[in-house]
């Protein structure tokens, strides 16, 4: 199988050496032609400090030959950059050629997924799927056991994905239900800055439960409202990368949300942060999403309350828990 | 209201402590006569170092002084004590007395939940309940903010217990899923262990996410299967404990686990906590009801497989990651 990975960051770079490891023919290609070259000349991922390429995986910067002739496109690329790379690859996909797109995210104006950029660019025909789950880049190139789900409208693509990721140490779950997944991991990013403000006030494990299970309700009930599953929202996609989102210490957004909880306005957190925190951009979506669908995003509101409306966490907080009396089942 | 806790351990102290704040009038009952007299003299928690026990609360070693007159009885007795408990108190149960269930386990030989065992003792007409999710009981008495399910298949029953315990660091869901919350709460101690067997055998974040959402699917499957209700499972008491506890380093589950990857025999981990490894018997129950219910269990057969056959959990880990390709919405 030939594959092109469109997008050398840390996740495409695992990708790309995961798929050239299971027998596939890979080519990578990044935008910057001097961290093409650094790899060339060094055979080290710049990414992955101390993960060496496979000799057999070609380099490149220029799009075209990453593109043509290839069976699967995987797009690695920042949420952001999504659409503008998929109008640039436009005139080189071919009819029976499978995308995949690894990223997340939710597109601020048009409040359409990746998978749903694709389409809208690529047209209704375009072969699409996602893959998504609970998978650092850092762990994945070690051979730590990974477990992911593969989704598509058409279960053929899923399965084509399933074969092409799946080995010994890397195991991939298929899906039909791509709305449940591409919410889910979108959304997940800014429970995850919830997680983040509780971390940073000192509040315990217990408050750090209770947000993500309550969050991954909210998120679920969003991507119902629009036609996605429950068990997606209770699986990999959903409560599994949330988990390890809210858990770890290298996530942007818990990180962002951990300085607003120790006092930071939003501005100066995401200064200290530098890169981009995608759960800034999710949070304002996920709102309008839930107005479009009329959800009650009670946990997501307030996001956005300390995020642009300088409402202090801790009041935020407290105005969760002194909601009124509910039912958990209702 | 007047309120009697059966059981003066960690969780006990610490529910009796936030009835009593509550503006309950508590009487708190704990079977060895010397612990309740160092806690008179001291007014300190001995469960609980540093933290001091309301004045206005009562303390007791004998049990039908905690019983007669109260509204509400609370039962925070080990799992394995819950029907020699329910035995002793039954000549004192009155008509219209609410029983809190607050611990966590199946019985091996019966297969009942705590609740089931309840009915079993003191009759189906008994008003039963229970309290579950994620909540540390020093992390409750620090006020830090906990939010929790209050379960029984009458409604009103359920509504009683919100009322009693909910305040503005304790959030109390109610739900009529008393199978679903009781099935999640005895269960995540057996996925504990596999999360710990994970940290063990020095696996990442990765293969702790996998585990803990295929995890809660299994839980989940054997629950609906006996007539619980999915969004129970994805919910505090399912999802939202299984967090806090395979994250914990207080978890002695996930202590246990964790020995056992790092290369001990099962007896000798269990040797090593010290304390009752609930997931032990947990195991053994939850293969029994896989079996009553024929729902296939993977990650629990696997657990089982290692504590009682002798099975390298490198191999368990590695048959759960070469299974069949499958679909995760199937």
């Amino acid at each position: 199988m030939k594959v092109g990975v469109i997008g050398a960051g840390s996740w495409g770079c695992a990708l790309a050496i995961l798929l050239q490891n299971n027998g596939c023919q890979v080519s990578l290609w990044g935008h910057r032609r001097e961290q093409i070259e650094k790899m060339q000349a060094s055979g080290e991922c710049d990414k992955l400090p101390g993960v060496m390429l496979p000799k057999e995986m070609s380099l490149t910067w220029d799009l075209s030959s990453c593109l043509l002739g290839k069976d699967l496109l995987v797009l690695a690329v920042p949420s952001t950059a999504t659409r503008e790379t998929a109008e640039k690859i436009k005139p080189y996909v071919e009819k029976n050629q499978i995308l995949c797109s690894v990223s997340k995210g939710i597109e601020e104006d048009s409040l359409l997924t990746q998978c749903g950029i694709l389409e809208d660019v690529l047209g209704k025909d375009a072969k699409v799927g996602v893959l998504s789950g609970p998978s650092h880049a850092e762990e994945v190139v070690k051979g730590l056991p990974t477990v992911v789900v593969a989704g598509s409208r058409d279960i053929a693509v899923a399965e084509f994905l399933q074969n092409a990721f799946m080995n010994e140490n890397f195991r991939v779950y298929t899906s039909t239900d791509v709305t449940g997944i591409e919410i889910g991991a979108s959304l997940k990013n800014v429970i995850a800055l919830a997680a983040g403000m509780s971390d940073g006030l000192g509040y315990g494990d217990n408050t750090k439960a209770a947000l993500i299970t309550r969050g991954i309700k909210e998120i679920s009930s969003l991507a119902l409202a629009m036609g996605g599953l429950p068990q997606t929202l209770s699986g990999l996609a959903g409560t599994g990368d949330l988990i390890v989102t809210c858990s770890s210490r290298h996530s942007r957004n818990r990180k962002a949300g951990m300085l607003i909880g120790q006092g930071l306005r939003p501005k100066d957190a995401m200064d200290q942060v530098h890169m981009v925190v995608e759960g800034v951009y999710s949070a304002k979506a996920a709102l309008a999403l839930g107005k479009k669908y009329q959800v009650s995003l009670p946990i997501i509101e307030q996001v956005n309350e300390v995020l642009f409306h300088d409402v202090d966490p801790r009041l935020a907080v407290r105005s969760l828990m002194e909601r009124d009396k509910k039912s958990e089942i209702a």
